[in-house]
């Protein structure tokens, strides 16, 4: 088969496309024949250098897929070959086959096209598990969402709308706001012009956020923590703004508030097979109802996975950027 | 009435036994006749000048009592003129009478003499709500008490020895740490001379703490980031170590870590009466049944307050420090 390998880290050209073996599915894996995958901050790191894929997991980069199961391993029932599926991945969705353990599988949602269906596994597993399972966001209460209009904030949006909880968000500039407003978002706050923490205690009567789902880490801790309501919880999924910041406890305290930070890739099978249950119980039939639906930028020949990566870098994007396989042709 | 009133914040010598108007049970509350109080460090910062009463508590300091109850306001059902309580307070506890909410009122637990009673509500609720409430402390897991010969910690080492977890202490000198190891505590750590991460880790074959009680704040909040676990979660109830301090954000998302921080005494009622009500439910037949106990270090006359806080101060002390009410001879 063929897949985009990192020879050397560096920038987008350092994404090249080359024939690989084929993956075998060992022990409760299925093998997939990938049509499309999705571009993931994290793809970016890997492909620098920053973030080696953890043991046991392919070396290629991508983190989801959605295609068709083309030979079942050892040990799995339930699926067959054939069945069309998307799935969560540890590494390796850019590529035209990949092994993936069947508890990180999912059906792709009814009326949804095959294609569009990688652009889900992520940012649903990612929102439902931090939002819902760690934060656990009530139909009363106001989410904040950092980055509203990137692949994880628009689904954010849209679940936290679904359950009934009031939604803010941050992005950068009218045209990212407008598309956060599209999708359900209540307050908006564009950060280039206006402090978060101000507009949304303007916005709530001083109370804040119940839930923060956050992406930038470091640099936003202190008003993170600021913009809290009593009782809320700080999920921080990414640190693009750095990795260590000041904490002022006595706020949290006097809040009694709790700061998490998760990620998806580094779970042991049986916590991603939790949260892809999960998943399908709770958001799969929003999918198919239509009230949720994936939001997709542009979708790339997966060979040009480095001008995939070009857009994601540049944030220009509005959800997610899926790259597309030669065999879905 | 007496109790004992702070007309000017400072030292031991500003706590002043004086007569005062008794106080007059609301809607929803009963008066106690106190027979015994406690000294909790938030008296003493209540006393410095630095911890002000919530709105509508007492001024006067003491955050839990045992006494009798002799008079119930309008809207109380289930509680009787004579009953012996305990009870958690939002203040007023250092007095010779003080009106309850019936939501914070407990049962002298069986077999327990009424004076030890004071030495219960505060650290059974801290603790039950931080461990077991935020923290979800298991029967495998290990817990991490900083402060284990404290009257918090004297709690938290037999109440997750009760449920089957292990625990691991800090504490200042074998004197205080071999009464931790009396209680059940099975990995001693001494703080003056040792390294709390690295002790931890070598007894947990470098695994580390699933739950931290913390009193320490900022000045501990590095090295218990480092000693959590995979899936730790660090529960700060106090600040003796300062307000603000550095935290990895890239180590707790690496460990998928939760760090909260809490107190008791300005939550709402609501959450205090459900504090209270789990507490009865879990905490009170481990008391009857003896597995439990209270750890009193000594008793002395309310009117001697300023001694007792001398002792608190002094940190020499294991367990609680109880007051007895002139009405208790």
């Amino acid at each position: 088969m063929h897949a985009i390998t990192i020879p050397e880290p560096g920038g987008p050209e350092a994404l090249v496309w080359a024939e690989v073996p084929d993956p075998v599915p060992g022990e409760g894996e299925v093998l997939v024949d990938v049509v499309s995958s999705a571009v993931n901050r994290a793809d970016v790191l890997q492909r620098q250098g920053f973030y080696n894929p953890p043991p046991g997991a392919s070396p290629y980069p991508g983190l989801e897929c959605a295609g068709r199961i083309s030979a079942i391993g050892p040990g799995v029932t339930g699926w067959s070959v054939g069945d069309e599926v998307c799935a969560l991945l540890a590494g390796g969705g850019y590529a035209e086959k990949v092994a993936v353990p069947a508890g990180q599988l999912l059906p792709v949602p009814a009326g949804l096209d095959l294609v569009l269906a990688a652009a889900l596994p992520e940012v649903t597993a990612t929102v439902w598990s931090n939002v819902f399972m760690v934060a656990h966001l009530r139909p009363t209460e106001t989410l904040l969402v950092h980055g509203g209009s990137s692949g994880i904030g628009t689904m954010a949006i849209q679940l936290a709308k679904a359950v009934g909880a009031r939604v803010a968000v941050t992005a950068g500039g009218p045209g990212k706001l407008a598309r956060c407003a599209e999708l359900g978002a209540d307050i908006l706050i564009d950060y280039r012009e206006q402090d978060f923490v101000e507009e949304l205690g303007k916005a709530t009567d001083g109370a804040g956020a119940d839930v923060i789902l956050d992406i930038i880490g470091a640099k936003y801790l202190d008003r993170n923590v600021q913009a809290l309501a009593v009782n809320g919880r700080l999920a921080i999924i990414g640190l693009q703004g750095g990795a260590k910041g000041e904490l002022n406890l006595g706020a949290l305290l006097s809040k009694r508030a709790a700061v998490t930070a998760t990620s998806l890739r580094g779970r042991p099978l049986a916590e991603k097979s939790a949260i892809v249950a999960a998943v399908r119980e709770h958001v799969w039939p929003l999918i198919a109802d239509g009230v949720v639906r994936p939001v997709v930028d542009r979708t790339l020949p997966m060979q040009d996975a480095a001008e995939a990566h070009r857009v994601m870098e540049a944030s220009t994007h509005i959800g997610k950027v899926l790259l597309r396989s030669p065999a879905a042709a």
